[in-house]
């Protein structure tokens, strides 16, 4: 465990002692936040905007392993995940509520690194932390993070709006989050195994990134707005891209087709997965947890995203019957299978 | 562990497979959810009206004991400690988010038991389900609850209001969950040591049901409503009312003066304290979980409210610098101390 030189335990601070602590740091920037910390509830005053709310539950074992990722992108990673589903509602997260359990193996100054990488995320996004609970576990770190946003009622996008002919995009590239986790779970194998070897990360930087510190695509959200485009569906991609095309096409009731050729997989990750011996293109539709987006939009507005970097066209929706389709390089089609990594086949460890 | 006859796997359903089956029994209720569980986040839309929010945490082994707590009461239980803290603003809860983890020991059915509770809580406080997250843990199980709850911006009470010559008003009675729970640790330890012995559990119910139950005060806000009266500070007895009487006064920059012989507790409370050799007071001021609400009103209020039982005037606000005091039966003066329940103090299992 990442742990700073100075000790302090919990225990002599307590539950208050902590919570004076981390607050002295924080402030308020969004007008929105009437207050945060400090009293029953925080108090938000939205207008007559509408209010976006979304939580998750990041448990260690399961979706934290502490032996490669660092406390502070820990945080930085469960506050972005949040705001990713916000950005997927077309929607501007604007506050924060954090509740971290912790056992005594934890000192204050690991708890503080947890949230310096929650506060990081919420300066890159312009988001308050409002409000939170900090509390003891028996065992391992258990962060729940719940996000709220705001948006103009008429700007909201579902994952049901998806309309056949639609276009199918997809915002940067995908597979590489997955392809970082097998590298890290290599290396720490191989750690395991003989820990006198150093680990080989050498070349594997933006795909370590992408798994250990990802980016919500709040420039997306920007630049459809700067390009007058309001998806006709959106979701973000945390369980891969096969899993949330299958969620559009069941929300919207309708079907879909896929190209392989146009799944964007970045080179890095391309090279990673032969050298694996994994298919690029099945890290790209079952890996998970890119945090890109996956959203539809209208045929006439292809014209002003064709030549832009950030976004690929990567299909389009088909009547209901169709089914979700991937067509590969070859021309062959097959049908979508939900393959996202589910957490409930961790086994108990007691 | 509690435990239905029938078991199904977690692991068989998986999440996308249980939330399907959890979602298809909810429905919403409040013209503020405009959305529900079913997309990236949930959007609420609270038009000219402010937006409170609130979230806990509860940990098995920390806040949480399945030897003698049933699910479906845990449940109800982390829900309504949360609907406690939106009126101890003087709010109304509208909606919640449920993150669960679980590990393998639980069947789905036993996790439906946690959730009917919470839904159970819903429907008592005409609440919505509107979001969450269930996932798997190594070990034990982990609530993490947020609320959200609404209220015109000049009705909303802060624990900051109070001034001197206020009068310090609590709800109900206090000291009866914490007695609650040492009759439940002490047939717990008896059972451990011969479980063949029968728990002894008669003529306790009010205090156990005070424990496993409590009851978020919500007819004291309309009371109060009816009442014409705006305390002028509020907050819920989670820690005690020491802990909480100290938090007002930081929070007002004021003082109080609470007469033990004001505090109210139930005679089954008094009657279990002296027979564990307890002190009836020292529950009361130090005990928590009682979920009663302790605030402050002007004077001329006292009119209104002296003739209700469910209403005891236990004190008054002072000046800062005379501190936060308990007058006991017999004259004398002490300074309150927060000797709330530190889940910190809890040792780690490993």
């Amino acid at each position: 465990m990442a742990d700073s030189i100075k000790r302090t335990e919990l225990s002599e601070l307590g539950e208050f002692g902590f919570i004076k602590r981390l607050t002295q740091k924080i402030k308020l920037g969004n007008t929105s936040s009437v207050t945060g910390i400090g009293d029953d509830a925080a108090v938000l005053d939205y207008k007559e905007k509408q209010v976006v709310i979304t939580t998750d539950m990041l448990v260690e074992g399961v979706h934290l392993d502490l032996t490669y990722a660092p406390l502070k992108h820990i945080g930085y990673k469960a506050a972005s995940v949040n705001f990713s589903d916000i950005y997927a509602m077309n929607a501007h997260p604007k506050q924060i509520l954090v509740s971290i359990a912790v056992s005594n193996r934890f000192s204050v100054e690991a708890l503080e690194e947890v949230y310096e990488g929650i506060v990081l995320a919420c300066n890159t996004h312009q988001v308050d932390l409002v409000g939170g609970d900090t509390t003891s576990s028996l065992s391992g770190l258990v962060i729940s993070i719940t996000a709220v946003g705001e948006a103009e009622k008429d700007e909201i996008v579902y994952r049901s709006g998806a309309e056949e002919h639609d276009l199918l995009c997809v915002s940067g590239d995908l597979g590489a989050a997955y392809l970082g986790l097998q590298i890290l779970e290599r290396e720490k194998q191989i750690f395991k195994d003989n820990p006198k070897i150093q680990p080989d990360l050498e070349g594997y930087d933006y795909i370590l990134e992408r798994q250990l510190k990802p980016e919500a695509r709040k420039d997306i959200i920007q630049l459809l707005k700067e390009f007058n485009i309001k998806p006709s569906s959106m979701i973000d991609i945390s369980d891969g891209l096969a899993s949330e095309a299958i969620h559009i096409c069941q929300s919207s009731n309708v079907g879909c087709s896929i190209y392989e050729e146009k799944i964007p997989i970045d080179p890095t990750a391309i090279n990673t997965a032969n050298k694996l011996n994994l298919d690029p293109t099945m890290c790209a539709l079952s890996g998970g947890e890119d945090y890109e987006l996956l959203f539809t939009i209208k045929q006439p507005d292809f014209e002003k995203i064709k030549d832009n970097p950030h976004f690929s066209v990567i299909g389009h929706i088909t009547d209901k019957n169709a089914g979700a389709q991937l067509i590969s390089k070859g021309g062959h089609q097959t049908e979508l299978t939900a393959q996202g990594w589910d957490a409930f086949l961790t086994k108990e460890k007691e």
